[in-house]
């Protein structure tokens, strides 16, 4: 049961080293703190490797990807794995640039991510920059519905055998997937795209999952999805009259706050595929 | 009716590029997708070319101005523009040190900006550094006042005939004007004063409104400055005992995230001049 | 009494130089305007020294700390002491690097800090950094309870001798030390620590208070600790159903926002060792 990750992680309280954006970076934290865990923050590569050396976890966020912050994304990647510590990458907007697509490609070359998360357009570009083939890529479209999800399973596993990756896509249906079993997970809701971070806070929070579950990654960062969506929709039932977004972040992290096993094991909806 | 303008934005749904300080960062990205548009930030000169290029508007922030972005915002601020795009600048802090007079006036010689917003003080610097005459600046102070608007406002559409810009100045009183037409804007409340970012928040919502309000440039400025006001009066209606500008800053966003046409045209307070 | 000094600063409102991290930026501003004061954030080297110079106290805090914010730790400490003016350290994750021990040390060596704010862990890290007896050293662990008060306290009065800096301790009980008067301190709530940056928030609303009580450097640094901690009892007080630690970051705030002298004498919990 998914609710068992959770309950394990509050034990634990590992740290969790984040190299991410300025923009949510304040939102990752306090995630990471309501989920029972304990993050740091350091992307200066003078300070990072001694960092990550004392935390059980790192997640790597491309948002707002600055050139002095990439080697320390490869320092810190290579160390945490040497240390057979879980890697998460959050491949932000990966799309967008060249820059944001070269350094992506290198980081998979070089470390051996435990979960890549992102949305299906993001790890599309992931799968194309890998030189993924021509045929799986033009199935893939930019949103994974009822109708697509036939397509999209199979281009999930294959990528998630390609990479070794646990392979976690968001959206109004989520995807966790490895190479022969996928968590086909409909919590959440679609208000939570009007709340920017909500998947930098899914990232950041499911690189404590998989610290505090080893040996259990793909359950763990499904157990990751599962609450943050089924967060988002605690938060959403609290709203007031007048609220909007800004509340609803508060009401979405108050959630995870008070999610334990028992209200997971309640609320996650899923099925294996 | 400047109602028109919000419910353009919302059909619209632009994505606005920041280039902006850390410090509100993140509220500027909330604010953007409570008006209905898509933000994206990016600052690094290796990225933002390309970024920027596939936005439809563009919002220079100084605030916290750091050597490293101001290439970009040369880059960034031209590109948008000869895709036709606004771009607007909001000169935080700009008599604070030389470094920060130099960009401005830098910026100022080499993109046309579609708005200039800051406060009187801001505006007046700006003014002086591309060398507005004596008598004009010696006539304005620092507020914008009932006493001081018969000389500030000849003042103000001077500024926008010398820069072809819409320029914004908000403080008690808001002004919006081109080089003939002035919006005498009395909406916000004193105590969004102590709520950090509401003028860098107004300076991105900006930017999404004269993206989805092409060839009604002042108009959509001023349905900026008002939904933003306005947004404050209703945020401030909603504050409970006990609270202060922590959860001031929630319900202004919410505010804006509830805002629609109708509410805008019911509350906007201004006067042509 | 220690509500005299936050309506000084409610009279003040000085303006504050802070230099610190992206993660808890936006809190600290807020929480600056929340006593009274007014903030700004600069750490560009080229644009700090005429920042800091039209300020009125300055807060230096090391976490995530980037090098080229280094540069301008020094030049504005400089400054600001030259000026008369108060100075805070955070050391914030001191002791996770060697780059930031030593750049600890650096600032030690080269500014005169009017308080040194952290938690006990930290303090030892810098007490060793400038050579403490290993006696001392040993005696002091990593937290501060009833028990280890005999031992902490002249730990803290001999740190404070040696560095000429009032000592903050703060922690399940908070010291505020000069080298023969102790402030131990029993307001706050052990939540406080599931709100990333509540330490942040407190050191710069501290070089606030120190800027608007000079020559009463001691009972300042002790009544910023009391409004933060008691701020943490109201707002905790305040709390609904379902909320968490995102509700909590807003309602220590918002207490903030609300204190004044009257309800700092009443509420705030203090002896003198």
């Amino acid at each position: 049961m998914l609710g068992d990750c959770i309950e394990n992680l509050r034990k634990a309280g590992p740290l969790v080293h984040n190299i991410t954006n300025a923009v949510t970076i304040n939102d990752v934290a306090n995630v990471i703190l309501a989920c029972g865990a304990r993050p740091i923050m350091s992307d200066e590569p003078a300070d990072i490797l001694e960092v990550t050396s004392i935390c059980d976890a790192l997640n790597i966020n491309m948002g707002q990807l600055k050139k002095y912050t990439v080697e320390g994304m490869f320092l810190a990647g290579k160390k945490q794995r040497q240390l057979g510590h879980p890697v998460v990458l959050d491949p932000v907007g990966v799309g967008a640039s060249s820059f944001r697509r070269e350094t992506a490609t290198g980081l998979l070359g070089e470390v051996d991510f435990t979960v890549i998360r992102g949305n299906i357009s993001e790890i599309r570009t992931l799968a194309l920059g890998i030189g993924n083939t021509a045929g799986v890529d033009a199935a893939v479209q930019d949103r994974v519905t009822e109708e697509t999800l036939e397509r999209v399973i199979p281009f999930v596993k294959a990528f998630s055998g390609r990479t070794g990756s646990v392979i976690a896509v968001t959206g109004s249906i989520d995807l966790v997937s490895d190479s022969s079993t996928c968590y086909v997970i409909r919590n959440g809701r679609q208000e939570m795209g009007k709340v920017t971070g909500t998947g930098c806070m899914l990232s950041g929070m499911m690189a404590a999952f998989l610290a505090a579950n080893p040996e259990r990654e793909l359950e763990a960062a499904a157990a990751a999805v599962c609450t943050m969506g089924h967060a988002g929709e605690i938060g959403w039932c609290r709203m007031q009259e007048g609220e909007g977004n800004a509340s609803y972040r508060n009401r979405i992290i108050d959630a995870v706050y008070n999610m334990n096993g028992e209200i997971l094991n309640k609320g996650a909806k899923y099925e294996l595929r």
